[in-house]
C-alpha cells in the first residue's frame, strides 16, 4: 500500500511526491496550515488526494482551536476553509471537501455542540472520505479494467495512481484492475514535463507494483500511436464539467487529440466527486498559472538563457467529443455526457 | 553572426551546443575523427550544420593524410567517408554532403592529382557549401517570412535556426525574415525533450536577435492553440520523402497534428539537400534510437526510477498531407508534394 497520506496522532503524514521516485521521504503537517503549504508545494497532488488533505486540514484545524463550541469556532472554521481553498483552483475535489466539511459544520453549529464533538465528527468524516476514496478508486477500476485490451500498450499521461488519490488510483486504478484481471498490458507513461509526475511518480508507483512501464517523453505520444503500440490512453480529470469537458493535467488535450487521431479510444477515470455540475463547461473551468521557475530550471539547473518568457498552466480543458468514455465509481459514462452525467447523478440520489 | 562552424587553421571550431545557453564554449576539432565525435555528441547538430561539418571532416582527413596523391588516398578516403557517414542515421544532409565530396573525390581521382590538390579542393568544396547553406537560408527566409502572418504567435519546434545551419537559420530564418519585413511576431518555442534544443537553443539565439520569445513545455502547443495565441507552426526537417512525408525533431508530427486539428498552417523549411527523393516515404526513413540516458538524467540528476524501460527516438515522421507547404531556396511547394516536389528539381536542372 502506497502511503500517499496518513493520519496520525501528530497530524497527516505525506510521502513527499517532490523528492519521489529516488528518495523517499515523509512531512508532517500538525495544522492546517501546514497541510495547505504541503498542498501548493505538490508535495501532495492529484484531485482526490488534494481534497481528501483538505478534509484532514479542515480536521486538523478543529482539534488544534482553543474555541469551546462550534458556535465560537465559526469565525476559525471560516478562516481554516478560506484558506486550504486558496491552495490551488483547478482541481474541484478540494472544493467538493471543503463544502462537504461546511455542510457538516453547519449541522453541528445548529446545536451549537461542544468542540470535542467537533473535532470527532471531523475527523470521522475526513477519515469516511478517505475510505470512500479508495472504495471509489477500486469500484473505477472493476468499470474499467473490463474496457482496456486484453493485451497491448495503455498510455497515461500524468499520475492519476495511487499517489493521486488515498490509494490504488484513478486511471492507474483501471490499468491496476485490468492486469489483475490477467491482461498483458506495458504502460507507455508521459514523462509529463514540468512537474515530471509521469517520469517520478506513476514509473515509481507502477514499477512498485510489477507493472511493465516505459516512460516517454511527451512530445513521443503520436510517433508510438501511428507505430501501433498504443491501444488506450486512460487519464484522471481533476474537473469534470456539466458538458463532459473536463480539466486534467496539461498535456492531456494534446494527448486526447492524438488519440482521436490514431482512432485510439481515450478514457477518463474519476470520482464522482471530480464532477462538477455548476460548471456548464470546460471554457469555465479556472486554470492555475505555476511558477517559471518549474519550466526554467530542473535538479538547480537552469535550462532556459535568462530574461526568455515562459508559460506554464498546470492544466488544459479537453473537450468533451475527445473522450471516449468517463469511467466513475458509479459506472461508465458515454456521449453525450449532458445526459449521461445528469441521469447517473438522478440514479444516484 | 552565431558562429555555429568556423574554419580556422588548426580545424573547425564548434561553439558547443550541449553547453548553451548559459555556457558560451568551443571545441575545436584538429581531425575527422573529432569531427565525427563532435556530431555524435550533439556539440554540432541540425540537418543543414551536420551535412557541412561532414563536409569540413572529409577536408580535414584530407589534410591530415600523409598519401602523396588521390589514388593513394583513395582507401583513406572510403575511410573518412564510412566513420562520418556512420555517425547519425536520419539527417540526409549527412549523406548528401558526403556524397558531393565522393563525386569531386572521382572527378580528381580520374586525374590523379596530388595531395595539396585533392586537399584545395576539398576545402574550397566546403567552403562553398557553408557559402551555399548561408544563402538558401536567406532565400528561404524571403520565400517563408511572406507566408507568416503580418502579427501573432509563431511556434517552432527544436531548433531550426542558426545553431542548426552554417548562419540564419531554415525554419528560424523564416521568423527572422518575417521580422526584418517588421512583421509583430512572437515566436513559442517548444523547449523539445530530451535535448532541450527549444529551451536552450531556439530560446538563446532568438533573443540574441531581440525577438520575443516564449518557452514552452511540448506538452502546452494544444491549449495554446486553443486559446487562440499561435497562428502559424513553422519547424525545420531532417529528410523529406519523395511523396512529401518528413523526418524531423521527435514531437514534430504531433505539432503536425495539432496544428491541423485546429486549423493552424504548419510549414516546413529546409534546404534542398534535405529533399531525398531516393527515399520514397517517411516509413522508410531510418530513425535514430539515442541513449535512454537523455530521458532519464538531467543535469547529473536522474528523473526516473531504476530499471523503468524507456523510449528514445531522436525523430518522427510527419505524413505529407499535414504540411501546409514546403519552404525552400527554390520557391514554396504545396501538394502534391510528389509532383511539386519533381517539377522544382527538373526546373531547377
Amino acid at each position: 500500500m502506497i502511503p500517499t497520506l496518513t493520519w496520525t496522532l501528530e497530524g497527516v503524514k505525506f510521502i513527499d511526491q517532490t523528492k519521489l521516485p529516488l528518495e523517499e521521504s515523509y512531512v508532517l503537517a500538525t495544522d492546517y496550515e501546514q497541510v495547505a503549504d504541503v498542498i501548493v508545494a505538490m508535495v501532495v497532488r492529484g484531485a482526490p488526494a488534494i481534497g481528501v488533505s483538505a478534509a484532514y486540514g479542515v480536521a486538523l484545524g478543529a482539534l488544534r482551536s482553543k474555541a469551546p463550541t462550534a458556535r465560537e469556532f465559526a469565525p476559525e472554521f471560516e478562516k481554516i476553509c478560506a484558506r486550504l481553498a486558496g491552495t490551488r483552483p483547478t482541481a474541484v475535489n478540494l472544493f467538493w471537501a471543503i463544502d462537504r466539511m461546511k455542510r457538516l459544520f453547519e449541522h453541528l453549529l445548529s446545536s451549537d455542540v461542544s468542540m470535542p464533538q467537533v473535532q470527532e465528527k471531523f475527523l470521522a468524516e475526513a477519515h469516511a472520505m478517505y475510505d470512500e476514496d479508495i472504495a471509489a478508486c477500486k469500484a473505477m477500476g472493476a468499470f474499467g479494467g473490463a474496457l482496456l485490451p486484453q493485451q497491448g500498450g495503455v498510455l497515461t499521461h500524468c499520475n492519476a495512481g495511487a499517489l493521486a488519490t488515498c490509494g490504488y488510483g484513478t486511471a492507474l486504478g483501471v490499468i491496476r484492475s485490468a492486469v489483475e484481471q490477467g491482461k498483458n498490458i506495458r504502460v507507455y507513461a508521459d514523462e509529463t514535463r514540468p512537474f515530471l509526475q509521469g517520469a517520478r511518480l506513476t514509473a515509481w508507483e507502477l514499477m512498485a507494483d510489477g507493472i511493465a512501464t516505459t516512460v516517454i517523453c511527451d512530445n513521443m505520444a503520436a510517433s508510438l500511436m501511428r507505430a501501433g503500440r498504443i491501444q488506450a490512453v486512460v487519464v484522471g480529470a481533476d474537473r469534470i464539467a456539466a458538458n463532459g469537458d473536463f480539466a486534467n493535467k496539461i498535456g492531456t488535450y494534446n494527448v486526447a487529440i492524438l488519440a482521436r487521431e490514431h482512432g485510439i479510444p481515450f478514457y477518463v477515470a474519476a470520482p464522482w466527486s471530480t464532477i462538477d455540475t455548476a460548471t456548464p463547461s470546460g471554457d469555465a473551468i479556472p486554470i492555475e498559472e505555476r511558477s517559471a521557475h518549474e519550466v526554467t530550471h530542473h535538479g538547480g539547473k537552469q535550462l532556459t538563457p535568462h530574461g526568455v518568457g515562459i508559460c506554464n498552466p498546470a492544466f488544459d480543458v479537453t473537450p468533451a467529443r475527445y473522450v471516449t468514455a468517463i469511467i466513475t465509481e458509479r459506472g461508465v459514462l458515454r456521449a453525450p455526457y449532458a445526459e449521461s452525467l445528469k441521469e447517473m447523478e438522478l440514479v444516484a440520489r
